[in-house]
């Protein structure tokens, strides 16, 4: 056990809910183990910091957030010997407002995602009001092979490397952690009857869905915000993503949408002029000189699906990047509008512009492997469906791609057979209970999440203007009201939740 | 694919229902790794084969269950290049009732135990009957690291003494292979619509219980015959499974009940005086000169368990041997009378008795590694609460042991960590749907079992004099209506839920 570094909370605050997924989304049809790269996501959210400047949400004192290792098992579902091997998993406690196992007053568990638990602490709103509001205990679980929780020592990229190492690293032995975490606390806690609800978002909203049907005697309940786990085989289709993106930007303006649609043309035929790239790359304000059309691209393409997938209020990025687009003074020509609109994203001044931005460099990502070994979602772009390029998500070539980096096949329908997803209405209809699915439909993921009431407990909370993740980061005074109604509405959902729970354990204690 | 050699039907009938975990429970407080000896329960079987001669169920026709073999993963949860190794998964089909693909026709999945599934095939009433009933499918899967389904081409034996090979073999990796197996047939049979029903006994039956609620998306519904799910940790006290057959034998005698209780002092009496031994072995005809007083002991011991886990129609075998015990001329001694009990128990005349029948050679059998790695059962014997010696259930002597052959430690909390258990009515009551759980209450097993309805769709059927597994038996013309009425009963919830299945298909289609 060891007191927590103590932070600054407002840097916190931009931080939070995994926005990582998006990258492995961009690039999985182009080069698939480029996939997610964490700390450009980063990157692209300290841009936004000021979002969150105006946050209702009190500061927890640091020093209430308390960590703790457990001896972690290697392998739950493997028998030999080196399987026993345990490592130090680290969780994160916030007993502040926890009324006490004698109440048997509720745990809220974060499932930690694909980065840090560091990157989480005191940014989820979900978690610090639902403590407020519940007198919950706060439980932060960091995900295996993310942060300090990395087996034999290692550091993350380390462990990567390593071909026997990463192989303990899925996300069915990451549940199993989490479980024998939850239980291990309770126990030390003497708070067997405390119910426990677990949360996350993104990848940690897919885990906190797939906690609640596979270990329904550790957790009574979920909140799986953004979780797309309908994006594995054949469930939604391939240019479902882009898609959406596409409609949030026709949405905004039928102008800007079509301005976009014409530039990789437009980009195609100025590169291929002499001079071409030397053009684009100060049209643009590169701070490299361009070496290929593709890089251009793939920045401005990274940059529209960012600009969707974050699409929240108060500032709307889609919006802004469609002022900019939009704005331009009569005859500018469309490259020069595509400037404007990247110029109007970044809401502070730029010498230039940075086009590895979202791209941070050759280091091997713990989603990369993930992406490689089973998080295989075939993300790809259709012919004219959509207002990109196509690019077909080709399972061959990312296979050979994944092959080529990691030595293993992706196993594509593990996710499916093991956690299911097809016929997901027919199959939970009469089966399980207790998960909200909330989604902001301008998330581009939406469109792989369960956006439909599936039984009287395992429920859909969509909102039409919301973003990624966006109801578990923490609440601002000018929220919409919207926004405001959907959190509400999880609070009231998870208090009938925990009734109905405390009904049952009195009827059987 | 193969045509399974042909096998005479009747004598398929005595092998069926796993008959395996009684030694178990025998032997786990006196000599842990000990526990299940299959060849032995076979033995058993043979003795009792009459039970079964008179079968209503016709006999299918051998060429009907076709062999088939489906290369099966290693490791489902890891990702090391090893991991992806496959290897010769066994399943047996019979396709003459089944109505078919377009008819959207059911699949009926028998989830294999701890034996070679040639032990239950044409021998699980249960599978016939539904076949026939409902125009189904038959599946047999077999276990991994049973019969043939062994990995790297070694047979069971060999398997299970290496200690790399063996950390393959879980009930997860298990249940696992099963997924793979019925998503994989359901593909090829273009029968992804066909509603799926797992069915097991005993281990088996945990498994169907615990495969519907982990892959509800797979199977549409368990049958759970004797499953004793609630055997782990603390969930129901260590002596449950002896004190039910204390209860059998003082509920048909208790005078036989009381013979038995002070039986096992008088042995230590005699045995004690000089060339006791001698006269033991003479006074109970033993093939072979009694080494200690123990051999005989842990003889009766399995017998009365025996005799009470198949206390079954028509000749309740406890029944019998209480005759044999309370049948002596006035003045016949407590040793004679136990004797009688035992010439009584098996029906044909024997020339001596070996007392080494119930268990077989020193080889490890695979039930031996289940119990010393997950399948931790601590069943032991409290002071006077039965009508055996003390012999309590000491977690250290059995951990030593297993170690000591094994070279790991068991985990003895991940059945309930990963399968949960504790307060299952509280947890169960507003999850999951779609299991029954059959269990003869003569069974000493069911008293691990669960017995009360738990929802409207998780169900208990118990009959008063019903003995372990007895329901997925084939049927007999003698049967008593109780038997009759649970396996209609038992039809009758399935034939509900497949009625809902089709309806949902069809709302959602």
């Amino acid at each position: 056990m060891a007191i927590r570094a103590p932070r600054s909370f407002q840097a916190a605050l931009w931080l939070p809910c995994l926005l990582i997924l998006l990258l492995f989304v961009t690039f999985t049809s182009a080069s698939p183990p480029r996939s997610s790269k964490l700390g450009v996501l980063r990157g692209y959210n300290k841009e936004s910091k000021s979002v969150y400047d105006s946050s209702l949400i009190e500061s927890e004192s640091n020093k209430d957030y308390q960590t703790f290792y457990y001896d972690q098992t290697l392998d739950h579902f493997n028998y030999q010997p080196v399987s026993y091997t345990t490592f130090r998993h680290k969780y994160v406690v916030n007993f502040k407002h926890w009324r006490g196992a004698k109440a048997a007053a509720p745990i809220f568990a974060y499932m930690g995602e694909e980065s840090s638990l560091d990157d989480d602490i005191g940014s989820i709103g979900f978690m610090m009001e639902g403590a407020r509001r519940f007198g919950a205990l706060e439980l932060y679980i960091e995900h295996r092979f993310y942060g300090e929780s990395v087996p034999y020592g290692f550091t993350g990229e380390e462990a990567l490397k390593n071909a026997t190492v990463r192989g303990y690293f899925s996300s069915a032995q990451a549940i199993a952690d989490y479980a024998e975490v939850i239980i291990n606390l309770k126990k030390n806690l003497s708070a067997e009857s405390s119910p426990v609800i677990v949360a996350g978002g993104s990848y940690g909203g897919m885990l906190a869905a797939w906690f609640r049907l596979k270990y329904p005697h550790v957790a009574i309940g979920a909140l799986a915000s953004s979780a797309p786990i309908l994006y594995f085989d054949d469930i939604v289709p391939s240019n479902s993503y882009y898609a959406t993106v596409t409609k949030d930007f026709q949405e905004v303006s039928l102008s800007c949408y079509n301005t976009i649609k014409s530039s990789w043309s437009e980009i195609d035929r100025v590169a291929a002029k002499p001079n071409g790239l030397s053009e684009l790359s100060k049209k643009f304000n590169t701070c490299m000189p361009l070496k290929t059309a593709s890089g251009l691209k793939d920045y401005l393409h990274t940059l529209f699906a960012t600009a969707a997938q974050y699409d929240r209020p108060p500032s709307y990025p889609v919006t802004v990047v469609c002022k900019g687009i939009d704005g331009g003074a009569n005859g500018t020509d469309i490259l020069g509008r595509i400037f404007s609109g990247m110029v109007a994203y970044y809401k502070e001044d730029k010498k230039c512009f940075d086009l590895d931005a979202f791209f941070s460099a050759d280091t091997l990502s713990g989603w990369d492997w993930q992406t490689c070994s089973e998080m295989v979602m075939p993300i790809g772009i259709g012919p004219n469906d959509t207002m990109f390029p196509a690019s077909p998500f080709v399972y061959k070539k990312f296979k050979d791609s994944c092959m080529n980096t990691f030595g293993v096949e992706p196993r594509p329908h593990w996710v499916t057979t093991y956690y299911g997803g097809q016929h997901i209405k027919t199959i939970l209809k009469r089966f399980g209970s207790n998960i909200i699915f909330s989604n902001g439909l301008r998330d581009p993921y939406s469109s792989a999440g369960v956006l439909e009431n599936i039984s009287d407990t395992i429920l859909a909370l969509s909102t039409k203007n919301g973003s990624h993740c966006l109801d578990i980061l923490p609440a601002r005074a000018d929220d919409p009201e919207w926004l405001t109604a959907q959190r509400n509405e999880e609070f009231k959902i998870i208090k009938i939740w925990l009734g109905k729970y405390y009904r049952d354990l009195h009827m059987f204690a």
